[in-house]
């Protein structure tokens, strides 16, 4: 089993959606990130909180075997975001966003922790992003996450660290935005000649599709009979997805393929409960059940022509 | 083997999409489905045409092995449905619609056909679905469509029709119209209790869904590269989803889940041509190679957690 180091926001959120409301709960990329890998391997988190952050909430992730000493603490608020969502959970709506103390945020990567061989890069700035990149040490699996914010205003700087990583995780927008190309098909294709080998395009309800060197596969999302809060899908997404790579230690089509599937497992917990509950009330055995009845959905039998 | 009877539209159709246009083409619910389901097993074809429509047309079907003695020629015009377009080819514009011969079209289903064990009614006005059964011999298994226009003119004429069918094809939109239900699975499982024991919900580029007795099964789309046409994807899905199983002579779980695929998989080819041309060049090897990709990008390996 590898070690996963996770860089990114830790927040606190304010939400509303259909089933009802929260005014603060523990939210953020990193957050959700590495409560999902911490499921398959132990996790080093990179960030930073204000005054305000709750000790009980240092304690929750430690308890999931998140080592939270590279995650300092400022003087200011912490990152703090409110937002709603309508029937169509899809899209977030951002009411207000208080950058508080992530605003001079200056991730720093010490000593052992440099030597950390699976990254996630959460959607952050990409300078930052290109910041950490160059404290570690020859990392094996480098994983980057961004959203349309930073392709709409720092494209060079993300074209540069996206020279540097592995694998990109988007959805259909971004990709459109990165690349140009209305198809999507054609715009993972163009996003693999732009460095990351391998280019995620998670869509929603719809599942994730994974492009590799010569290879596309489709894991479809686990059907829900409801969601909550779609807050945190994709972080909980990536997360799972390095943290299962990083307890077999390995890179292959086979064991991308089965990350893509645990991310998509895990993100379907997420969404049913607000903030992180329900990933923080998960263990193996609610995972596996569940992993069971979608083999049952997703498995494809093969057809005789 | 079995036989496949199909009861539906036969027109022709002026069409316009982002990759050209064609004045008159051979389309119709019945010919997309008859001939996917000829792929898999014979077919008597049921439905009117006017006395425009060519003799060439006919020899076509013929030589896909599907009967066409079932399809009278009317004194009139063929339906004749125009329409586009745009960028996203999920929403077929009607530019306008000559129903001609079809509107007084009463089929008449005669000696050994009502014998026929797998029916498909395409989307044609839930009394005429109705009148087709009431001359059916006890058919083994009945796949109904439909569309938005019956369900809003014609409801409660659907609902007796849904009572006697085996399995109803929907979309998403189709499904909340019908059933009042906003989440589709919750929508699937309402009209499970209106008649059908089983329902598939296409979901055009993201595949079909199927719900039956106590499971629920996905089948992604099939990647495509390009798109030419989308007429006819739907209706030729169901003809070789009906095809596939009139081939095996059974109806259960599994040959259930490799129809869809099959649905899928021939549907692929309809949408890279105009009309009915890809479909009508298609043969088993075709098939088979595009079948041996999709088994590749689809197949769910087993996550081990």
């Amino acid at each position: 089993m590898s070690e996963v180091l996770i860089v990114g926001s830790v927040a606190y959120d304010g939400l509303k959606t259909p089933y009802g409301s929260v005014p603060k709960i523990l939210g953020g990329a990193a957050t959700y990130s590495s409560l999902a890998a911490s499921l398959f391997a132990p996790v080093k988190m990179v960030g930073v909180v204000g005054d305000d952050f709750k000790e009980a909430e240092f304690k929750m992730l430690r308890r999931h075997g998140i080592n939270t000493e590279l995650v300092t603490r400022e003087k200011g608020k912490t990152f703090f975001w409110t937002g709603y969502y309508e029937t169509d959970m899809s899209v977030a709506h951002t009411v207000s966003l208080e950058l508080g103390v992530f605003e001079t945020f200056n991730p720093l990567i010490l000593g052992r922790s440099r030597k950390v061989p699976f990254v996630f890069l959460a959607a952050i700035h990409p300078d930052l992003q290109m910041n950490v990149l160059k404290q570690m040490d020859k990392p094996k699996f480098v994983v980057l996450d961004t959203r349309d914010l930073w392709i709409n205003i720092t494209k060079p700087s993300l074209l540069k660290v996206l020279k540097k990583t592995d694998l990109a995780v988007v959805n259909d927008q971004e990709i459109r935005l990165l690349t140009g190309e209305m198809h999507l098909m054609k715009g993972a294709r163009a996003l693999q000649k732009m460095g990351p080998k391998i280019v995620i395009v998670k869509k929603g309800e719809h599942g994730a599709m994974m492009f590799g060197p010569g290879w596309t596969f489709l894991s479809p999302a686990v059907p829900l009979d409801y969601v909550v809060d779609p807050t945190g899908a994709g972080d909980t997404f990536a997360g799972a997805f390095i943290g299962y790579l990083a307890k077999y230690k390995k890179v292959n089509e086979k064991l991308l393929k089965q990350a893509v599937i645990a991310g998509n497992l895990v993100a379907s917990f997420t969404v049913q409960g607000f903030g992180t509950k329900t990933i923080e009330a998960l263990n193996k055995a609610k995972l596996r059940k569940r992993a069971a009845a979608y083999h049952k959905f997703a498995s494809i039998p093969k057809v005789k022509i």
